[in-house]
């Protein structure tokens, strides 16, 4: 779908978010952001899911428009664009949550999340906190204040 | 992507669930059971995003070979299919709830969900509950008890 597709047609939330996000390509980058810690093109690149370079710059694309990661350009090399969530973006970790959890009862093989996965049963809290904090220390290296909500 | 081809490729657990659920398409399909009472065919149809009708029938079968639906003949017409949810099922309502409450943040222009917004925010825990004792209210009366977890 075209970026300038991007609109809410329903009158129901539930498909509006999913006219947002409601594409396999599109929710990745984002847990690659949320949960791998991963800010350029060819570290989204680099995911085992091997996503296409032009889908990826589609998504990129949309996730921008529909301002939910925004981008500044690395301090030490200014054709290396850093792309970072947003706080609407940052909102997102919810709904990745409660999809790693689903996972864990009823997809039991996926390895990569057991990690999260544990501590997010001793701790759900502290887990979220961990995941953002983590997102926040980023932000006090790399973006400047004005970028900052 | 044809039904045969939903499986779990990645080590992720979030890109495994992606793989099932996520399709814009499919998911709505969930909401309309989970939200909006929907059981048949012809109810999905007439849901506002217009879905057409291969890919309702595509869907159902995705859904149907993950294991989160299953579905009945009407008792009083036995060419009429009822879909319901499984236990895996309803288990994705948690996901859509955070859907429901990012876009009551981000996406403030969706009318039909406001009162489940609304419900969610005097009380969330009492709001899911509602939304299972309606599914299994349905249970009680459509399905036979071997049929039930």
């Amino acid at each position: 779908m075209p970026v300038s597709k991007i609109i809410t047609r329903s009158p129901c939330a539930i498909s509006n978010v999913l006219e947002i996000l409601g594409d396999r390509w599109t929710l990745l980058v984002v847990r690659d952001m949320l949960f791998y810690g991963k800010h350029e093109f060819k570290e989204f690149l680099a995911s085992p899911e091997s996503i296409a370079t032009n889908i990826l710059t589609e998504r990129l694309q949309r996730l921008s428009f529909a301002d939910i990661i925004d981008d500044i350009a690395h301090p030490d090399n200014k054709s290396r664009k850093l792309y970072y969530l947003t706080n609407k973006g940052k909102a997102l970790l919810p709904i990745l949550i409660e999809m790693v959890i689903w996972a864990e009862e009823y997809l039991p093989e996926s390895e990569i999340m057991k990690p999260i996965q544990k501590a997010l049963k001793q701790d759900a809290e502290g887990a979220k906190l961990k995941v953002i904090s983590r997102l926040e220390k980023w932000e006090d290296e790399y973006l400047p204040k004005k970028k900052r909500a």
